[in-house]
């Protein structure tokens, strides 16, 4: 994680030149010692499409490994994408905490660590932290843009959007909502004063590339409409860096552009004041406003216990819903998004 | 499980007086040492209204824990409830698998059972096996009629609906299908040869009493419109009983009734024929035929392997969609019901 | 479990003769398969130590792997006691639960039991159930009195005691209370309406034998005092059964003699109403009254509850004092004791 | 596991008829409710080959999933054979307990249990006892013949052998020790007094059909020699029944025939006296003598303690060599055979 | 837990001012990502109570999860102290590490640590290291005096006591000592050598803080007199610093004041050498002496070992008496305490 | 990790004086706290023999916990040796990953780490890392060889050997290669390439120190000719660096030298391309060429699935076999050696 750390050299290795052209679908093998397996590496799937002149970008899914619309998407992708078509260099991920997308997990179950909040990672770490330092050191620093898809996971449904995150110079933030307009999900998301620096998409900003995230899905299966919008988002980003021909299919069901919306502040998160099972009287897109009641908090196994009425806080729409009855103190029952302004 | 077994006597204890008028609100105590708790017991929650002159029913929810339309209905309507407007006893158990039910999962975690395979219970067996021996000896020989409201769970999502078994009395068919339409879910599917014995339906069809289970919800989440169909369920069906006044609110959306529904046979199940990641193209309710694509199974972790379509093997509406990305071999990735005939 | 199990012989296998005379220190053989261990065997340490013609008796401990106590007195004594000095047959099993024993848990780390409620077992079951059915089928019907030495465990402190069931024939319990003031803890409780049937002293009185258990130690510790009332109470019951030479010493610290008191009903045990941290504010054998104020449960992580004030339900004294200061919904946060009648 | 539960029925289903000519590879689907697969099955790969008029014979493979020579075998015979070539009727299982062949371990990955223990199963139990009863009731009464293959497993490796039951009858033993000389491992090895009950092998016998099991491997790790074995095995037990054509290849390397080898008593087996890392000096099929030092105990972890020499108590040949450095208390270091007599 | 991972910034927030007059109760929210619950945090409670002009004191309990008694007396404080009566700051932490105080267990169900090794922490580290973190750099440099209450834990029972670390400045110790004997539990103890740099003692020390620990309780469970304690110390150390009116009650039982003692080197601490079960024959308080019997330490599964006898290596009072029957080789049976010279 | 983190000092303690003349064994002691053992240590048992003026030599076992034969012939070693024999210093730690050792695990069951990655170690880490930090900053500065003995350990069987790293200073090659050649394993292995930094040998390679490393055995059994071959390489590296009298025995089996051998790169590793049953068609040593068939991969639970042939990729000879039937996909299926050249 410090920059000591940092100095040891990756312990990955694989077949790939991120240079020569045409397509290459190979693997990362990061070496991973496990009972019953000394010398074993776990093999992270990657494909390199390489047409010559032209722009770099970056598609990874799978970061989570219980949202699966990137996964399927980015490695259809990687199959069906001819070189001969191409400008210039995408480098795909489609599943990249492989452990966790092949358990359908959120959290890796190598190491335990949410992949999201590891970067830039230790090249003497754990199985995150080998790969974030991998994709930090090697491959951010190739290319312009990154799109990150994911799909809110098992524990949420989202309002299907891009994300971004507020940053201090105005022109990326314009440039970064083009780049969202043209993916072109329904909702298009900007995060205030968030600073998790351990994000794909801060590793993105720190190499000083464009960067999208999004949240396309939601209680941990798979929405058939959300594939589609993946898929024609990507198909978009080629379009509007030049990458392949064509222009992009922005156009949504009613008539209009992706809606640019925010997330501001803290009031924006509900939080469950204790454990229980969360009844809630919303789903997402759903205006709501400022003491509206957001449902009830019940506690079922104690009769003396009456359940308790849960408020919202701010006015807006709902943009992520609960993904699970049961709550946790702590847990997050909806997040909040309002018009940009 | 066995008669032999059964001869031991319950060592389950209670405050309640079945047959004493008004409400009483308390609890199953059911012994479970474990560390830490040499003489602990496991507290399931249970109501009973008794109204005086009237039938007997019993309402159950949180079956499995990961199913929550029920418990939030039902545990609302024990408290609410006046005894005075009462006709007859109503028993009621919001959260069957309590410690199922807390940790909102499928399988109780005290001794890793379904519980809704253990009945008729062993009264010197684990703790579900105590319960349901419990519930199987002294409850449902009680009532006449039982609903146990179910909600798809965490690996599925159902097109919202009662069930019932297919026995050999058109009768009794009959009558439980007037049951079923004054639930009045938007479906009532019948089962064909379904004879697993360990259920709580099958307790109630041993024990005499008229029986429907639901599946009103799924993915593991709460749905708003799933717990105004359960309410509304419970009330019409103490309606229909003539337990309380009023006449049942059958209506649904579309003007019509609860439309009759059947799955017969093996070929309605579509199992995954290996661990993969499906993308499924199909919703719950949705009509597909024989032959049409289902979706693609993927095999994200292996460039070498091409997705493999699936197909439905007969006509029909989808009755389960498949409520995570990863499925394994041998898991169910659709359900079709039939119109019934 | 059934007597239909029970037909099948004991996999259990030995390299004793219950009827040589001397001293045989030597293991009951379980087998049980594992990971990395196809054919082996627990070894559960027995002894027996046969001197002729008198009475036998049977000494166990470590049924609960968390009790210390009995398990230091009885191997200690297996160790010295001279078979030249006895009358009769002493058999011993100073760790039944031996792998409980040896991780210091209350539950059977193989299958997760607690031996306790095993009795009277299944030969072809699970390593607690074969000894079990061992132990009814093989040892109980030798011996006419039984002695089972408990210490409350990790989870409970008690105030010192033997115990014993209320049953039908008061010959059998002015006997045993006879046994229980010969064996002279401090106190002697009688308990009114258990039937667990699964017990160690169930066992006993299946087998017509007379009968104690004993609490004397608790939160897992070994208390010095204790090992000495042990080793002084098994010496006293093989003088009271005029199995070695010398009068059994009886006498209390107070001068007096054991002390005679019964736990009653389900009042006597304060159950936990919420999980929670419970500040006690009593110690065992202290007095107490219906009403007072038997501690605060705490909610430490929740502001916004205050904490819960918890009172006794009846009258009389301490008997079992908590084991940690966390409990969950219905753990017995005190047990009370009330002079015999 | 009594004789009431089994008055349930199999809840296993399948596309199979036994009766049916012509070869058939598909699964005995077993109900599985699990966390994220509500209705899932355990699909347990089972090929019949039925040429019409002759005899019927039981292959099983992988009954312990860290056994791996039988599952090969099988398979590759299921896959190969030609049923126009075959008289009568072969049943094949190359891995019955599949949850925990997949795993690669000995006890199931589902229940915890070891599958040779579980015969004749309960219709309602767990994983391995339902599939146990399947194999009980529909499958053993079809044969006449049963071969179960086994492979020492990770926790031992054998001197290459087959295994039967001594049995009453004098001419079932000597048309069980021909069946073993047809099959023609290097040894087979008669076992005394042996009771489990349990086993595949106990199952054939109280279903009247002619019984061996195997034991050609060993430390969990596939032998290309073994795997030979259990091919010329299988084929050659098919020649013996006339149920293909040709004569069967009983060659030894050594040019004799299979040794007649016998396992007697409690002597035989070398149990650990104490946790330790153990130094054997011996290897598979070396004669040893009473009194010779079988290897050292050492305590790694403890200066103060000597290694602990231990020694052979009876003469003979080694059977099974220990498997893993590390023995606990009771485990088996050594197994000694000796000449059939 | 280096420097450099230092640089970044706490990812914690809450809705405190430490500046603000009155009574502030709240929560430090750590996000924590796990499975079903993407977004959630971790709600560690706070309270801070400003009185204007006066010093700052900082209040940690539960540092260990299974030591109570802090817990509750700083609760109830921040609960009962009116702010109009304070003169400067008080920080409250309670339930420092809050999942193990739910957990009831010493290390952090979280992340495994132990909190009390973990500062100064990592501001992107694991859950204990994020709050390590921001204790170290945002709330220790605003106090002048921290006190830590601990209560020995599952594994330990104390004599009574406060304890304190020797350094190298006389003054130092020499105040130490005095807010010791202010806070006035039976016993104060000075620790020679201790480097441990982990600690919440450590951090205190680093900051230039006065710092004092406790062990006031033992066995897991809460003694009341512990309890009060605590109770009385905290509101002793309020009075000392002149912070709430009224003078410091520092009577002990006897008359005296609290004692004045040393650990000094490593002959203080008694190690089991094997594995076993310990019979002590000692308890807190209790002076011994060099070569007397510490008690004996038995081997309860194997009749072939004699139960080792365990002595004292130096002469003193009982500080540790050992909280589990079952220890572990390299576990401590005894801490001995001298008097302070 | 970093060097920030290594200005803490250790935490570590011991009685050892590493320049006093005789001979000592000890404990490294490592704390580590549990649940149930708070101030617990770890032991790691030490020796050193010191026999004046003279070189210095580090021999370590158990780096691996399932690797036992370097654990027995040290230990051996330092229990046997007389220090009035020895010239020097010899420091042996026999079992460096203790708590892997006792569970006869490659990975350490404390932390879940391969010691043979912690190195250069970190003072205030895990207890992998600890102990780790210890070796490399006071063990390694002393010694000017090192020799660490590991085995294969459960997931692989080696060619018998000696292995080295290749480094740029080819005096430094031919005197490693020398000293291989005293120890005089059948084979000594030279790897090209390798630059894990956190091995035992990188770590004497960072300290200035000669170094092998050996892979006698596999499987995770003790093989009595492996456990020679460790015995008289330690003696023969002694007389070699003349620390005792005599000359190295170097003879092999075949009359000939130990043979000097080389693994070049990626393509000498087999990894598996799937999970699968891998039946290998090799044993160790056997010589092999480009094209050959290695084995199948079956798929055992899918009739659909052929099995899939396996070649080699260059000409040499098995160095590393399969250790388990079950492979998972990048698992080392065989590692090829080639003749140095």
């Amino acid at each position: 994680m410090s920059e000591v750390a940092n100095t040891f050299k990756s312990r990955i290795f694989h077949d790939l030149d991120f240079d020569k052209p045409g397509k290459q679908t190979g693997y990362l093998r990061v070496p991973q010692s496990r009972e019953g397996g000394a010398w074993s590496v776990i093999e992270v799937p990657i494909a390199v499409i390489n047409g010559g002149n032209g722009p770099a970008v970056l598609f990874t899914g799978g970061v989570h490994g219980d949202e699966y619309e990137g996964q399927i998407a980015i490695s259809r992708l990687a199959r069906q994408l001819d070189p001969a078509s191409v400008r210039g260099k995408i480098i795909m991920l489609p599943a990249v905490d492989l452990p966790a997308a092949l358990a359908g997990r959120r959290m890796c179950p190598i190491d335990g660590r949410d992949f999201n909040r590891c970067m830039p990672g230790d090249a003497h770490g754990s199985f995150c932290q080998m790969l974030a330092h991998f994709i930090e050191t090697t491959i951010m620093p190739q290319v312009e843009v990154s799109v990150d898809v994911h799909a809110a996971g098992n524990s949420m449904e989202a309002a299907l959007c891009s994300i971004m995150h507020r940053v201090d110079d105005p022109k990326i933030i314009e440039r970064t909502q083009a780049l969202a307009e043209n993916f072109a999900a329904p909702y298009n998301v900007l995060f205030w004063g968030v600073d998790e620096g351990g994000t794909v998409a801060a590793s993105a900003e720190r190499n000083g590339a464009l960067s999208i995230s999004t949240e396309i899905g939601g209680y941990g299966r798979v929405r058939p409409d959300a594939v589609r919008i993946a898929e024609r988002g990507l198909d978009n980003v080629l379009k509007w860096m030049e990458m392949i021909d064509g222009n992009p299919d922005t156009a949504q069901p009613d008539g209009g552009r992706t809606k640019q919306m925010q997330v501001r502040d803290q009031k924006s998160y509900l939080f469950a004041p204790s454990d229980g099972l969360f009844e809630p009287r919303f789903l997402p897109e759903q205006q709501i406003q400022t003491g509206e009641l957001a449902g009830y908090l019940h506690f079922i196994d104690e009769w003396a216990r009456e359940p308790q009425p849960i408020e919202f806080q701010i006015d807006g729409y709902i943009w992520m819903a609960p993904g699970s009855g049961r709550v946790k103190k702590g847990d997050v029952m909806a997040v909040i998004m309002q018009d940009f302004v």
